[in-house]
């Protein structure tokens, strides 16, 4: 059997569980990803466990971890970016700006609170270790926007204000964490000048600009475009005159092509977008979010959202499988357990203030508070990245390069239940209120 | 930049390039499948030229070449993967059966025709290299059934009786061309053992019957599945005993909800099945059809066709984009030209001529027979397979591989406008026939 026989084999191994588990998650009411990541942790613990598995599936976790580029590393940012894109696809710039305020404060106090309670936490553990705090602190405060809003979406929670706030927050919050974390690294590591640092927060910031005020302007282009369908009559008149006013089977078909169609181009422009914010130094997320909103505009006329949801939902398991499969059992250490409790306790407290004062701030209710603040809490991609270059300035030991992913992951795991538990709680009172009215 | 968003801009890339030209060779009536395969081509020959391109996308073309499981393969992988099943989804077993001694005539002369005259062929350029000979007939006789299968659905033409036999013959010639690879590359390479060439004919034996028989029994469960779905009442009786008879938004969603469930299991019993065949030896693409025929049964009960037919308008690309990729020209020895035309040649007319025959003598009239053999024309994966096992056992040269590679992606361009021409042609005159009447 050649390379590509393996890997078909080892996704249909990893799938299968995903479904198995994500069915049983489902069954108690439960979010499905926890089982696709909790997939990717059996896996990857068996394996370790009996290498045979591994070589019967030609599936090496060591090289698997090293090697950055992976069909399911690949499969699962494709997923994540497609995600983020249908996220765009449902907010309004108006919306956004209305909730603009809060979601601000939220991001802001929930990065603030996490790495200073990072830093304080590890200056307590070793003390003098600026370096190492500052890290820690940094690898703490970033969201995972992706657990998050999956969790939402299977609550039918999107059209919440609470929900526009959380994505408002979590777009401002990747944009922050990113910046800051060019920063950070750069005190840090004392090769990069800091000219490149300030020159890349400009280039952020125009990019930003540029494409909120291109979304604004499309919206005329969208309005007319609306407006040119409309006067399009969409009955056709055949050459002796007759009118078909049905669509017949052929138009049907013709339909369903010209979606697949829009669907191409949506996600050329999503893939664009990405790769754009990739190279100034953003995340691809935000990029895709961005281009979701400039689609947003044009749903009504150029359909992608249905199409789009299928294919998200093909990809997205392969993201949450891949959080999973980086939590290895293996390289932790049990003398570091005490200091791992610590962390998340630490990572899920900060995080929690962070959107429950945030969103206190600006008046919302007690109950959205707790509900903004639960929905903080997961940690992600940024943590591993953050993890990544400790590891690689020598900073971190490969003990504290696995605590700090545990630490991340953990949160991914722990908050999915808890926004669930929080969404039903609030609506359950909420429908008792109704009643009792 | 981290190596992910390199590969994000490098999807983009090619996205790109390919979007452009397939909606080019659109306009021109042609299928979009040909841009896909020139956006490869351009692409990494330009790279080749101007290195600078491959540094700023981080793409590096002999890296490419030697990483079997780069995600551009492993997408297109899944691709083909995806189309084979959706191909199976719209064959019935009863069809097959209809169609199955033409298919056999068509599949087993497009194999010895073509077989023998690549040998004779190579027998005349270099006298006396049985090894070689032998090598370059089996590179010509495996037909690539991605690319004639997607003409085919492009032009509509699925349900027509020769597409039925067509698709026959690329099973039977799929199967058995992968039986005859594995005897002759056991022949060329001495280190082979006779039991185990044997003993993996008979698994596949083995495997085509249990499947065949279980798609003949899974009917019953597919009959009473549907016997039950119809019993249970579709409209809900409320807790009040009213009965809710439209369907509502929040029904709609949960029907979505369901169809995309169904995805997710016809998804898992596609790699299944893939895994499967590739582990006994044989193609992933016969396991996914052959699982596509299972799904056939439940076409009513288990709707996956539309949902599985967008996932595959995105993944297919991949398939068509990596074939181009794969065509060096710099690896191409310009003495060799007159070789590769004379292959070239011989590529096309030998399997042309082996479908021809195979279907005229089942009485097909001779418009059908001339489709059904310019159908078999295009070669691909089994002929890349090919050239890399001579490269390997040091039967090919660098040069003699490239020359392979490239008449086996010639056919594959050569091809779709043929068969579409064709295609029109014969639709067009039975048309003109028609009106005489």
């Amino acid at each position: 059997m050649d390379a590509i026989g393996y890997i078909i084999l080892q996704i249909f191994v990893l799938l299968l569980i995903a479904k198995v588990l994500g069915q049983a998650f489902e069954m108690m009411k439960m979010p499905s990803l926890i089982g696709q990541i909790l997939a990717g942790v059996i896996f990857i613990n068996l394996i370790i466990l009996y290498p045979e598995i591994g070589d019967a599936l030609h599936f090496y976790p060591d090289e698997f971890m090293h090697d950055e580029t992976n069909f399911i590393h690949v499969m699962g940012e494709i997923g994540i970016i497609f995600l983020l894109f249908i996220v765009g696809l449902e907010t309004r710039l108006g919306d956004l700006i209305k909730v603009g305020r809060t979601a601000m404060y939220v991001a802001i106090l929930g990065i603030v609170i996490p790495l200073l309670g990072g830093a304080a936490l590890m200056l307590v553990y070793d003390p003098g270790n600026v370096n190492l705090a500052l890290l820690v602190g940094t690898a703490m405060f970033a969201m995972s926007t992706g657990v998050t809003i999956e969790v939402l979406r299977d609550l039918d929670a999107m059209s919440s204000k609470e929900a526009k706030i959380i994505i408002g927050a979590a777009v401002i919050d990747d944009i922050l964490c990113l910046s800051l974390l060019a920063i950070i690294s750069g005190i840090v590591n004392e090769n990069t000048d800091n000219t490149t640092i300030i020159l890349n927060a400009i280039t952020v910031v125009i990019f930003l600009i540029i494409t909120f005020v291109g979304i604004f302007k499309i919206r005329g282009v969208a309005d007319r475009r609306r407006a040119r369908m409309k006067n399009r009559c969409l009955c056709e008149v055949n050459p002796d005159g007759t009118v078909n006013d049905a669509l017949d089977a052929k138009d049907a078909h013709k339909k369903s092509r010209s979606e697949l169609g829009f669907l191409g181009i949506a996600v050329l422009v999503c893939f664009g977008m990405s790769a754009l914010s990739y190279t100034i130094g953003l995340a691809g997320i935000i990029g895709a979010f961005l281009a979701g909103m400039i689609f947003a505009e044009f749903k009504d006329t150029v359909p992608c959202e249905e199409n789009f949801n299928v294919v998200t939902a093909f990809m997205l398991p392969f993201f949450f499988i891949y959080v999973g499969l980086m939590i290895r059992l293996d390289e932790f250490e049990m003398g570091m357990i005490y200091l791992l409790v610590a962390m998340i306790v630490v990572a899920i407290l900060t995080k929690f203030i962070g959107g429950y004062i945030g969103s206190a701030m600006d008046k919302m209710p007690k109950k959205s508070s707790v509900l903004i603040g639960v929905s903080m809490i997961p940690r992600g991609e940024v943590g591993i990245i953050v993890a990544s270059i400790g590891l690689s300035l020598g900073i971190f030991t490969d003990s504290m390069f696995t605590v700090v992913i545990m630490m991340t992951l953990s949160t991914s795991i722990v908050a999915p239940p808890l926004i669930t538990w929080t969404y039903r709680n609030m609506h359950k009172e909420k429908k008792n209120a109704d009643i009792d009215l």
